[in-house]
Parts: structure tokens; C-alpha cells; sequence
């Protein structure tokens, strides 16, 4: 059993720890990003080095304080707040937020966990080079929590998952020990795997303080487009045949429903949409080639045969930078349009990617069974990675559908495991997720992770309650 | 402690497993494949399902027998073979080689663990894709061994090594339960990763007996050149003028000495070398691209802009497939020279890339201080992967330098440390390299691997004295 902080304890860590590490503890520390859960307050914490997090780590496992590490707070599944329990530290890596090398030659660059995502792009930037990893939070989310939470977003299908991104990590384990595992190493088999189990950890095996980061030659020559298609099992094989034309060179394959873009029409009506009438799908490619590449030259191209094969209906290709960012705005804003719709419940699943246009509409029908919803999925097609959230039907509210939220995640969940697919894809699994792995992992799995957690966090000191909660069952 | 395997065990696993299961103990289960180690002789098993896996684990586990997996047995630190102990089990894989699906729509394959890595490739072409680990071995190793071991070979520069390539994994825990985690998911983010865990494992956490295999587009062309260049440094710069020109579509750039020349000069006289005089350094350049680029031009542009940047001396672009396949031997004999020359010691290794240039000649300096030496540095230069080989100066044979080995590896190991490099790049652990993990490894890691060992193979079943030895220490 955890034990609250206490003024005590409080003072014993600031004998220890400089004033400059104890911070106010604002409302933001306790509370997620959607303003509907409310975390049990405690007292904040942000260090300023690894032996700082060292410190306050031994403290907490010698005292059996619960410790929540807090990154850029932007998390979607409880991951940054505690929901119930004993009063715990929040340790947040604010202040630990250099850049503590870039190595052009190397295509890497180190840097500590509390990073803002922008300014670990615009750090690659400045010696002309790319850290692919990009999602709608990067102004706010730090790399640290990036990692612990596998972030994926826009950029996967060329670059991979933030795991893919990280050839080493310094932390701190539970027991307080710094791991200096920093290595900037493309190849490395001494022994297990460390870095890729504190990789989507969410914090619960340690604190990851600082980490080195894979870059890559900048794409010298970008090129968007919006194509509309049948259906999704034409978007497949639009993907197919762009890998065929242009190869490594898709950064992004996204798909749209027309839901969403109606969504965006009534409440985002200053968006100019690209098609009128909305189409029922569409995609969005970007490409980023290099120097002897011509995207625009590749995109016609792949226009012309994918229209002689029945595979796009209409298109447009961005002719300026101010016109691909039109193209993106129109992807980037659905959620937006979704906040203000007012979703009854939202999923953030992946399909082998083959059954996607099987389980479209078959969840449709399913949910049909429910009741009168609309449904507006999206996301990255070329990652299986689909946003599959429902709404109330044209006239309602989510206030309408008071006990549905549970019934309609349960009914898209179950489909999706029949698939053998993920309940959560990119976004972790957190606290709102601990009941989902509980019934849908693999038992094998699920056994091996909670004695992973034990033998290494024995007190159950970090981020308690997160992932895997060993307080029950 | 275990017990070692006795008639009586021997027959209670025959009551539960087909009479087919069982091996005879040919020599090549117990020999590694330099010919220079000799392991335990116990009973060989290969189950021919993961059911039958299970049931084996799960008697071993009971009756405290240690199982030695076995997959293609070409590994070189001695991981398939047991060097001392009581006799184990050998299971050997070799019954399950199986291509069990291929989801082209998906670029994707699940293959049994002992499936030969040569018939998946074949598998993925005959769906026009392409499974990118290559190594030499590909003929005899098979996957489920690559996996353990997160084999790297020639195409981790584009590709990434064998984790990057396996999206899920079925296996078999060291209690006997079964993971069914085959997911073909690009995004999964429900909890700990552990595939990657096992992944790398070398068989000491489970054994893995099915893979989901990504699977990629296969270059519609390919084009290959010889580059001679003046110094590492410029092979360094070289490569990233050619990801500014070419992009993503560098498959190989693999770096040979002089040294490794004229060894197959020596030893190799049927093969022709491609210059002379042998020149101090060369690279082979090799590229697979998309239908709408032109290999020959791309390499040709790369050889003017690098002879005008001075990186460059002299080059070949090979004309047609026959003459690729010739500069690809010439890359791949350089093995077969060195064990024709003999080796004192053999170093797998990698080195933050922007340090190649001053590691080298270093390595080579601080081996004069204990002698007379020839040394033949060659590899993987895109990943940073060295292969730093050490031979008996010319007119001398290994048995020269009886005392040497140790010395020599400890020497070349010890710089590796401290440039911050891995003194097991891509090779692994095995039982060859305990004793350096001992000695180089972070404290935190390697105490958070034996948890880890302990935690999950509680009796110490799995692949005894590899990767960590839990009985010492």
C-alpha cells in the first residue's frame, strides 16, 4: 500500500532538493486536456537533472509515495493525472528541457525529456535536417512523453512509431538508480531490450529523462494532394500503387470521411472545404523527395493511372506552400469539428489493414443495434490507424445519450478485437484504458506484464494505477 | 540449480510427444559453426507446433531442465550451444517452417520461427515484395534465430535490424503459457513491449515461435557502384551527399579496406578485384528505387558531385545485373578471406558514426603497443557497424600469438567503451560475451536485466548461461 505525501515528507525533500524544484501546484497538473477528469492534488515536483529525479525517486520508493510523472500534460487517457489513491508527487520534467546535442553527421541529436516537440523540430531544422515524429500537440506535448507513450500521429507510415525514433534512453528507474543508456547507436544487441520497455511504459517502470533521437536528411522537395475515391478499399489501393510510382516517399497517407467534413461545415464554417459537394471519402498525400525527385511531376502521375483504374474520382494537387497548408488545415481541423459536435465516445483503434473496409461499415451496422448515431472516422490509413468516433445523431446531444458512452466503446472494442486489432493505437492506455487491457490482452501478456511491473517497481511507486494496476486483481 | 536430462525424463516427454519430435543428436546441434567449441551433448526435440512447444517448456519448467533453443545454428557467440551444465534439452526449430500467410495488401507475412530466412525471402517475392534482412547466412539461418538475436546484416541503413521488421510475435514463456501476440499492426499501444523484449533475448525469456514479418515494396530498379574513397572520413561525407541527392532509396553502403583486398589477393586469387592497385579505402553503394527514378543517373550524378567535392578517386557503376552480382562478392568474400588468413580475434562492433574516422587508426595504435598485427576493418559504415578484425602479421599464423586473443579483444573492447560505442553490434551476447556485458555494461541495465531474468524465468530454464547468467554472481 502507497502512502500520501505529507508536510513531512515535504520537508524532508526539500533538505534535499533546491527551492527552484518545488512548484505551485496549479489546477493543470491535476486536471486532462478535455476538462473532464478531475486527479487527487498532491505536490509537485520538477527537477532539474537526472540526479535531482534520482533524489526525489529514491525518497518516494523509501517512503512508498506514489510518484505521477507529468510531461506536456496533453495525454488523452489518464496517463499525467492519478484518479483515486493516496495523495502523490507530480514529477514534472519542465525544467529539463535542453538540447543537449545535435550531431548532424550522425543524424541524431540528444535531448531531455521535457523538449517541447517544436522546439526538437526546430532544432533538427536548424543543422537542415527532419525529426519526423508530428501530431496535433507538438506546440505543447515534451518528448519525454512522447516516448513513454509511443506517440505516433501523421508521420508513421514513412518514419515509424516515436519507439523507431529512439536509439537511447538516460533514466531512472524505481529503485532511484540512473540507467545512462544514452547510446547513439543504430546497432546494439547487448542484451535486453530496456530502452523499448520504457518506451510506452507511461512512466510506470521509470522516469525517462533525457534521450537520443534519430534524425534524417530533409525531404528537399514536398508535394501534397487531395484525391477523392470510392471508398476505403480504394484508398488501399491508391496507397499500393503510389508505394509502386513513387516508393519511400509517401510521409503521409490520411483519410477523411464525409461525416467529418460535414462535421466541419456546420461548425467550422470559415474552412473553405476542397469539394463540393463532399465527397463520402477522400485522402490527403504528402510526399517529401529528394532533390532529383519532381512531386508535382509524381502526384500527376499518380493521379493519371490511379483515374484510368478506377481508383480516384476527382483531385487536386497543391500548387504553393500556402495551398498545402489549405490541404493539411482541412485534415488537422476535423477534431475541431468533432470537439464541437460533441462525441458520445471516441476510439483511437487499428486494423490489419486489409480488413479496414470490413470493419467500416460493419461497425456502423453493429452500432445501429445501439441506437441513432453518426459516425466520423478518420485518421492513418496507411498505419491501419483509424479514429473511429461517434456521435449523436443530426439534431441531438451527447446529454441525449446519458448511459451510451460505455455500450457504444464496448461495441466498437469488441468488433475491433474480433479483428484481432488494437483498442488503443497510438494514444496509450493510461488510467481510462486499464479495463480494456484487463479484458481483451492476451493472458500470457497480460501475466508477464504485471510481473515485469512487480520485479522492477516492487512498491508500486510509479504512476500507480497507470497501464498495469497492481493494487487490484 | 537444474538437473540434467535422464532416460526417465526423456520418457515421460515421449508419453506426451509424437515419436517424430525426437532428433537424433547429430554433432551439428552441439558445435558451433568456427568448428572451435564443443557443448553439452543432452536430448534434441523439435516440436512441430507451438502447442507442442508449450508442452516441453512446461515439463522442463517442472523437472528444473534446462532447453537450449536451437535455430539455424549459424550463430557466432555460442547462444545455441550449451558450454557447460547439466544436459539440456535442445529444441530445435527446424519443424516449424512454416510460411504460415502473406497479406500483400498489407505488406505483411507470418512465418514460423524455423522457417529459413532464404524461403522468406522467396515467399515475398512471389508477391512482389520484398523482406529486406539479409545477411550472409540467409541460405541456412532461420528467422525465429534472426529474431532472438535482432540480426542486422546489409540493409539495416534503410531498413532497420530484425525488430524493426517483426510488428508481433507468438511465443512460448518460460512457464509454459502461450503468447498469442501474431498482431499485424503497425500502432498497438496496450502495454509493455514485450516483443521487443523477447526480441533480442537470444531464447533466455521464451521461445519464439511465429513472427508477423513487415513486408515492402520491392525497388523496381536497382543500380550498384564501387566508390574509391581517400579516408573514412570522406566515405562518411559521401553518404550523406548521396541521401541529400537520392533520398530514401540507399539500400547498402558497406565500407572495405585495403587490407581486406588483399587478403582475397592472397587467399581468393580466382576472384577479380575491381581496382589496381588496391586502393586504402572503398565503399559499394547500392540502390533500390521506384519505377519513375533512374538508379544509373542517380549514381552517376552522385560520382560527378563527389569527384568535385574531392570525396572521391576513382569508381564503377555496375552495367548490368551480372556485374552487381561481382561487386557484391566482392563485399561478401572478404569473410572467407579472413578465415583463410585466420583471425587472433574478431570484434563486432559499433561506433557513433561521427567518430569512425578518429576510431580507426586509434584502434590500430593502441594495438602496436601489444605487437605485431594486420587488421582488417570493414562493414556496415551506414549504421556505424564495424567488423574490427585482428590477424597475425604477415608470415605468421594465429598460433603465433598463443596469449593474444584475450588481450587483443580487450584491448579493441576497451576503446569501443570508451568512445561510447557497443562491443556487440549486431551479433549478440550469446555465452562468448557475458563476461564483457559484466564488465562494460551500465550498472542500472544490468542489474535491471537480471530482474527482469529472474522475474520471468524464475528456475532459470531458458537458455542457461546466455545472455545473463543468473547462476553466478
Amino acid at each position: 500500500m502507497l502512502n500520501p505525501v505529507t508536510p513531512d515528507f515535504e520537508a524532508q525533500l526539500r533538505a534535499v532538493l533546491p527551492a527552484a524544484a518545488f512548484r505551485p501546484a496549479e489546477p493543470k497538473y491535476f486536471e486532462d486536456p478535455r476538462g473532464r477528469v478531475k486527479g487527487v492534488e498532491g505536490l509537485v515536483v520538477a527537477p532539474a537533472s537526472v540526479e535531482e529525479v534520482a533524489v526525489l525517486v529514491k525518497a518516494c520508493n523509501a517512503a512508498r509515495i506514489g510518484i505521477v510523472p507529468y510531461s506536456g500534460g496533453t495525454g488523452l487517457v489518464l496517463g499525467q493525472i492519478q484518479t483515486e489513491g493516496p495523495a502523490p508527487v507530480t514529477l514534472s520534467l519542465e525544467r529539463m528541457n535542453a538540447i543537449r546535442a545535435v550531431y548532424p553527421v550522425e543524424n541524431m541529436m540528444v535531448a531531455e525529456a521535457g523538449a517541447i516537440l517544436a522546439d526538437v523540430h526546430a532544432a533538427a531544422h536548424a543543422v537542415d535536417r527532419l525529426f519526423p515524429l508530428s501530431l496535433a500537440s507538438e506546440g505543447s506535448c515534451r518528448i519525454g512523453g512522447n516516448l513513454s507513450t509511443n506517440a505516433g500521429g501523421v508521420n508513421v507510415l514513412r518514419y515509424g512509431n516515436a519507439r523507431e525514433l529512439c536509439l537511447g534512453l538516460e533514466a531512472v528507474l524505481p529503485d532511484g538508480t540512473i540507467w545512462h543508456g544514452l547510446k547513439r547507436l543504430r546497432k546494439d544487441n547487448t542484451g535486453y531490450d530496456l530502452r523499448n520497455l520504457l518506451i510506452g511504459a507511461e512512466g510506470s517502470l521509470g522516469i525517462i529523462t533525457a534521450a537520443a533521437l534519430r534524425l534524417f536528411a530533409r525531404p528537399e522537395r514536398t508535394g501534397t494532394a487531395l484525391m477523392v475515391v470510392p471508398d476505403p478499399q480504394a484508398a488501399l489501393d491508391l496507397l499500393a500503387l503510389a508505394g509502386k510510382l513513387i516508393g519511400d516517399g509517401i510521409s503521409a497517407f490520411e483519410m477523411m470521411s464525409g461525416m467529418g467534413q460535414s462535421f466541419l461545415a456546420e461548425t467550422v464554417p470559415e474552412l473553405r472545404l476542397p469539394f463540393d459537394p463532399i465527397p463520402d471519402w477522400m485522402v490527403l498525400i504528402d510526399l517529401g523527395l529528394a532533390r532529383a525527385q519532381d512531386p508535382q511531376a509524381a502526384l500527376e502521375d499518380l493521379f493519371v493511372q490511379a483515374s484510368e483504374a478506377g481508383l480516384v474520382r476527382d483531385g487536386m494537387i497543391a500548387q504553393s506552400e500556402a495551398q498545402r497548408q489549405d490541404f493539411w488545415a482541412v485534415r488537422e481541423t476535423i477534431p475541431t469539428g468533432n470537439k464541437r459536435v460533441g462525441s458520445i465516445s471516441s476510439h483511437d483503434i487499428s486494423i490489419p489493414r486489409s480488413d479496414i473496409p470490413a470493419f467500416i461499415p460493419e461497425g456502423i451496422e453493429k452500432l445501429k443495434e445501439l441506437g441513432d448515431f453518426r459516425v466520423n472516422c478518420f485518421g492513418h490509413l496507411g498505419d491501419g490507424n483509424l479514429h473511429y468516433n461517434v456521435f449523436p445523431a443530426k439534431g441531438k446531444t451527447r446529454a441525449d445519450y446519458p448511459d451510451m458512452p460505455k455500450r457504444v466503446a464496448a461495441c466498437v472494442h469488441d468488433l475491433v478485437h474480433r479483428y484481432n486489432g488494437s483498442v488503443s493505437a497510438e494514444h496509450g492506455v493510461g488510467r481510462l484504458k486499464v479495463a480494456d487491457l484487463d479484458h481483451y490482452q492476451d493472458p500470457a501478456k497480460h501475466a508477464a506484464m504485471r510481473t515485469i511491473k512487480l520485479a522492477l517497481d516492487p512498491n508500486g511507486i510509479m504512476n500507480p494505477g497507470a497501464v498495469v494496476d497492481v493494487t487490484k486483481g
